[in-house]
């Protein structure tokens, strides 16, 4: 049994490892922290756990928790989580962070786009970038795992297979809409529900934090004009991207890279991924379009950002990380409806 | 490893039953019935379990299913199942039917309600209701299960443990709420989007084919004024009970009954239940308010109609049938968000 | 031309007020009293009025409003218009509340209900309660209008015509759901779009503020077990109300007391109100059912509660206050979808 | 007063123009024609309508309209439009057609993207596009209007200005997200309700029917990749639009064409449209950001599809072409929530 502990337990990413970690038959969570309610029973504070859990909140505590798990997820807000994982990396405990701290390689670039200066830059060299797909070797050895972040997969995993035949001198252009829970359980009024109802936005133009993750995962050899979008739904992405391919290529032998793949599903041509499918699911739908008409690549790819984009692809690094199947405790379809 | 095979594939009941059971340690489903799509792959008829399974979706063949099959779920419409649960029967294979056919003992009153017909009235006195915490030792044993409705749930479990201090003469009023998907996935104008979405709406006052089963699930010891609501959700079902209460009871005691059931959960007095705590789990959460000034006592419970409503309960009763812990399988909290 | 000013002006309420206004053909808003926002243009605090309006947000007095307006609106919270209404009564200028400050009669309940204490209880007999089809002489010639509360309208307009029948030791069951607009702008993270999406959940059980509102306007002749309840929808009211009729009555005779009310809509027996037929419009709804099995009447109540609960209501008793054709500038069906 | 007829009277389109219409002081609809419901009471058919209206549906008679008409709506889904279209223009009486019937000038490229062939090419020639701001003269003088599609609304009208600086070797991205009324009121396993709820996904890649609409909007001078998206929400679109721009310009500057136009509202730089600002209004706002990084420029363009893009469009035009100020009936700021 993997002990595992679980840090920022009431955010929106850490109650869905805790449900999900609820039904892993080799995963024990011995231990959640949040500092807003110590000493206080999980289900008191989140009533969905009554009688799935004893959990008692406590407060962070390296040495205590290293003692007693053998890996520690943590799921705090961008900024918070360099601290909490600069701390458990000194007990040697195996550490995977949800939060966007140590995902890039490049600590000036990761101030830029998070406008505070990082703490810990020593550690971004350590840290291994847990896109399964492509990383998965170095995941297995991995002691500091940064969970990518929702957007980024779904246009990283789809571009990746084509890098070499996309007209680098043309940013990519990548539109993705999300679901609310995107934004965190911080109150806001945008996300009001009157506000946010039959209400659909763009945000952060040019300026958002996922820029740099993304076109680092595409080894920076494009530029990405990523536009995020929220419509009124809880969760899911989708993610539109357009692209001007260089020489002709046959998409699908380029995409079939992913055929052994246990959670990214290539759509045969002429069907769409859409949100309902991968609903609660670790998987990454991926379909496309090739436009004779314009000479563009148009793709499209649909994750739940609370599961494959979150939680999912954290118990899937887990797994590899402790040796089992990376399939354990995820191996389920959408759920549609 | 139980074999089970699932008839009606692609109804809504069934998909999340087919979710489920991918989890399920101890169930392999081996065989998928759609009179729909015979022949055709079960994910190409539901793309949300691509990659999740390889099952062809077949014709439907009594002897054929009892020789592959530990169990057989049933999920068709009502007025439907009954031919296909006498099929089973004949077999000798144990039959789960997740419609209302057999649900009710007294075969005229049902015509009443269904406006048909019952051909198989002889199995109704076999069949056993499996309303798990009131049936358990009697599902134990049972041959042919009817799952309770997804409505009645709400309204027998906080009921049943008070009903000798209910006031006889004056009609429980019971007030249900429902998502979308407890109407099935046949098209009907009254749930096209853009007419349920922002809209709300009561139906089939006072005729509601839940009825019979909810008064019979309590005896029929007092009559129900049931009125069923839609609201813009997916799943999920909360329902307000309002009773006059004869004699002074200690409510918290009396549903104190419930303190060892794995699934339902009693709220401390001044908590009431919400359907998020209990969206996707199998939990049945009843939270209740004395009200002195009016001497009424008012019950909420919640549900996740597909979940603990159907193909959670469904899993419930055959955990129990088969000897295995009934919460294999089961056993996570409400996903929230 | 009616001069009117509004005082908080960047509530649900008051937007809606100022939305309908702009098509209105007799008035104009000359003021717009916003504490939070005072010397900015109020189409910057809201987007939504861009090229529709002129008007700058102003710091509250009372006598400055009173020489450029010839009524005021008063749309704040619960507790904090009756000092604004004090006010403006001193100047003799015409006030219409949106709260519930002045709606009831007895200072005391107000205070059990609302618990603080009512600061102008002298000006409760001065005003009217200005629910238009019960009280339309007396809103004519009033000069301070308490605009009914949106549940208290789905409870009495259905119920009134039939007091006399109604069985008075056992209390009405009114169950409502509502749209969250009517929780008004505040952030509260029980609104924040991911936890009340997908959501449904009953509150304030038995001690809603409503309650003695709802009372009063049967004449204090029943009690009224009322359980507002919300889901995950922005506008409307849906309201079901169980009573037991203690002498046969023709309930569709007793309606036609609504006939020539021109925004009250009696439905024929077996149709039943649904919220989408109201959206955005000024009616109100009523359908019903007699059931002969339980001797229960059961009746149905949908209004928009920003409009036909609020803002339309309000222009309504502003129309007759002023000699107007009611209908003036209410008068179109509801927006479905 | 100028009478007027609706032929198609049930679809979302027509409902709303008749809904409109309601509070227009200087229109009257004088017969509303629907082939489903002929001799139907208009409200018995759409309940919304109840006391607004004592309309009886009729069956189509071009002849009979004429007669009492001074101008005719059509609103009946692409291809079935040119025949009712065409029997008017015999009549001499107006036509505003709210479908695609009479919006390209290229019979051929019509039917390229309808798949069936244009029976009445000849009229293609006088049909005025109804995009107000861009053919507001010929739309005075018009007898044939075709109103613009929802969708090319918000790509017309953004890039028009700029059509001389954008780069036309390198198609425009357009990725629009539209509300599920878009797609109309015929039932659809993907637009139920649980289906679409909690979803996203986009549609007809590279092949839909609006493509050339837009296209001929912007002169034919760029080619469009237009990706549309349905997201679940009932009424509005956003559409994003990344161009690259070839020589430097100054956007605000050329957006200041749109400064004197009632219902176009050109936001400050830095902010951004969303649908609730224009939900149930005339509005189409615009906003952008020029992205040095990339050398982009991101356009947002949200409209309410069913009001801006249909309804309301259609009555600006009819204002126009009898002479009345433009803003008669439709000047109101967005309802928000």
């Amino acid at each position: 049994m993997i002990r595992v502990g679980i840090v920022g337990a009431t955010g929106y990413g850490a109650r869905e490892l805790i449900r999900l970690l609820g039904l892993h038959p080799e995963v024990q969570v011995v231990a959640v922290v949040s500092e807003s309610a110590p000493g206080k029973r999980l289900d008191e504070v989140l009533p969905a756990f009554r009688k799935s859990t004893d959990l008692v909140c406590e407060a962070f505590d390296a040495q205590a928790l290293a003692k007693r798990c053998d890996a520690v997820f943590v799921g705090v807000p961008g900024g918070k989580s360099m601290a909490y994982g600069a701390a458990l990396r000194g007990t040697g405990v195996r550490v995977l962070d949800l939060g966007p701290d140590f995902r890039l390689k490049d600590a000036a670039r990761w101030q830029q786009y998070y406008k505070v200066e990082h703490q810990s830059p020593q550690l971004l060299k350590d840290a291994v970038y847990g896109l399964v797909p492509i990383h998965r070797e170095a995941i297995r050895k991995a002691s500091l795992v940064a969970v990518p972040g929702c957007y980024p997969i779904t246009v990283i995993l789809p571009l990746r297979p084509l890098l070499d035949t996309i007209a680098s001198n043309i940013p990519v252009v990548a539109d993705s809409i999300s679901g609310v829970s995107g934004a965190g359980r911080s109150l806001n009024e945008a996300y009001h529900f009157p506000e946010m109802n039959e209400n659909l936005k763009a945000y952060r133009l040019g300026v958002h934090q996922h820029i740099p993750e993304i076109e680092q995962g595409l080894d920076n050899r494009v530029m990405v004009q990523f536009t995020p979008h929220v419509a009124p739904l809880t969760r899911g992405i989708l993610t539109t991207i357009t692209v001007r391919i260089k020489t002709e290529v046959n998409v699908a032998d380029r995409l079939r890279c992913y055929t052994s793949e246990p959670f990214v599903r290539v759509f045969p041509s002429g069907e769409l991924p859409e949100v309902k499918y991968v609903r609660a699911s670790n998987c990454c739908d991926i379909g496309w379009v090739m436009d004779q008409r314009t000479g563009n690549l148009v793709m499209v790819c649909a994750i739940d950002n609370l599961m494959g984009g979150t939680a999912g692809m954290a118990v899937q690094c887990l797994n590899l990380m402790f040796g089992l199947d990376e399939r354990t405790g995820l191996n389920y379809g959408g759920m549609a409806p």
